[in-house]
């Protein structure tokens, strides 16, 4: 794997975020009710790392080098995404979004619900604005497969809160449906707008799956393991939640085979001081080595997906290397 | 206006109605989680009149007399009719709908609001299958529009709750958006599909938006007026509800001008007896003759929906009397 500094990709991701944040900004979400459309400027103007948009500009620019001319369909999957942040908020009852009230908690449930729906079907539209008209059948097709599969793996993530009987098969399958699936899309939408065949674009959305599982692994290990200083929200969150989590259902498994029951008995527990379950729940992870299993997981979802990259033939075999790297710090990052 | 009698449609009613039930039936609405799922069949089976998909076969039928070619779009309009009724009954938190619990009650919330998400992808989804490719750029942009307007008529509708200084005009433009533009959109779906040149199909909209702007004002009128016998809900909702119905703004207008404050006052109470409202309310509304007066505005935007059929020429003649006589029966219903 060469080094940053031995690759001169087309843009950098600077750059990139430079023109999305600008788009973002020109973004006419303007309309009445007033309370109706504010909320989509408020979500999107509320940051995050802009991750898909940065993979439809990557996956563009492995076959063109006009990434400028991929901006603004990049930036729709950037709206779908804060479409779906606004109505799991409200399924969650979330009071707080990237450190700022939710737009359920600053307007109300029912416009929050309702500017929801207006974001869906603005991300329709806009797509339809924004990609040629020879293309833009196939990449509805895909994009509403994609779209399905994520109400389906929020479906599932809320039913496993109440399951005592989740398989890891399971929770891999919700993982990928709810987190996995648009990743892999927006890689396919920049691949297929930048010119790639349908068959090469389907290779970069199993690309994206795999990084995709491995970025949610990722945040699993992060919310028990992450640096309290500058993780953002309480580390530990999961676990006293009872999220069936990568790392809660393997180690369920370990005390099933062990016949142990003590991390069953934190979370049948009704009344606890939540400091001490998430120092205790630790504690249990640290003795079962739960930590070193998650990241072995989790690095076999990146290496598989590097290990298909690799040996993907695109036009612009430099910006492999670029897209690559973008991968590499998604796995290496520190929240 | 020649009798039912006198004319003999392409198809009766019945049979379109038949055949919408038919392709309802057999809509593909299985997948996993089942309770993701499971609403969208639930809704569907409720039944209700199929106005919208009716509308579409009929402003087919003025330009093709294979009507059975747009059922399944027609379906389509059914299905995000549906969406809205499912996202509108949790904002609402109705308990019942068509006589049976709503789909938040029978699941949950959450379940209510993901398989409504889940519904609005399915009608972009449906509508990319259903539709001839080289009409779908057209439609799915009038198809936007629409949507577009339903999430703002809904949202101004919720504002107005808790509004004292709603106008007669801020009101007809509310019930235009929330329900009339549908009902236009379905007509001019039907007409697209049929052949109709885009500037015929925007009359055959603009004729089913007029309407539909008098379809809302009877409902109005039957809130109050309906046999309670057979209205199949509590005559006086609206009353009760302090809804800025029509009915209640001429109401609130003519006291402003004669300095009375009745209905002010009974708005203004927060602890009353419903029947006691209802029944001082209506007679207040009878006083000022403001059933006639409802029914006068009702009847204007029907005519002058009449008025618009009639100076169009369509290919088949003879389905534009039998689309009359079915805006007429809606003119003309009593629950």
């Amino acid at each position: 794997m060469p080094k940053e500094t031995q690759i001169i990709p087309t843009f950098s991701l600077q750059e990139a975020q430079k023109a999305l944040e600008n788009h973002i900004k020109n973004l006419n979400t303007e309309g009445k009710p007033t309370d109706l459309y504010a909320p989509i400027e408020y979500i999107m103007s509320l940051g995050g790392k802009r991750m898909r948009p940065l993979l439809v500009l990557l996956g563009y620019s492995l076959y063109d080098s006009e990434w400028k001319n991929a901006v603004a369909p990049a930036i729709v999957t950037e709206v779908f995404h804060n479409f779906t942040l606004l109505h799991d908020d409200i399924m969650d009852n979330a009071p707080i979004r990237r450190g700022q009230p939710t737009a359920h908690e600053k307007w109300n449930e029912n416009t929050a619900l309702l500017s929801g729906d207006l974001m869906l079907i603005k991300t329709y539209q806009w797509f339809s604005e924004a990609i040629p008209s020879d293309k833009f059948a196939l990449i509805l097709q895909l994009f509403n497969k994609c779209a399905i599969g994520v109400c389906e793996g929020q479906q599932f993530d809320m039913e496993f809160e109440s399951r005592n009987d989740v398989k890891i098969e399971e929770y891999l399958e919700m993982i990928k449906l709810k987190t996995a699936v648009l990743l892999g899309f927006s890689l396919e939408l920049g691949a297929i707008l930048g010119g790639a065949k349908p068959f090469e674009a389907a290779q970069l959305r199993e690309i994206g799956i795999l990084a995709g599982i491995g970025f949610q692994l990722h945040d699993d290990i992060l919310d028990v393991y992450a640096d309290p200083k500058t993780f953002g929200k309480r580390v530990g969150g999961d676990i006293t939640e009872n999220k069936k989590t990568y790392l809660m259902l393997i180690a369920l498994q370990k005390e099933k085979e062990t016949q142990q029951n003590e991390l069953q008995n934190w979370i049948n527990k009704t009344e606890f001081d939540e400091k001490e379950k998430v120092k205790a729940v630790t504690e249990l992870y640290n003795n079962l080595n739960i930590r070193a299993l998650a990241e072995e997981k989790m690095n076999q979802y990146f290496e598989k997906s590097y290990q298909n990259l690799d040996n993907l033939s695109v036009k612009h075999e430099t910006q492999k290397q670029f897209l690559k790297q973008f991968l590499m710090k998604i796995q290496e990052r520190q929240k």
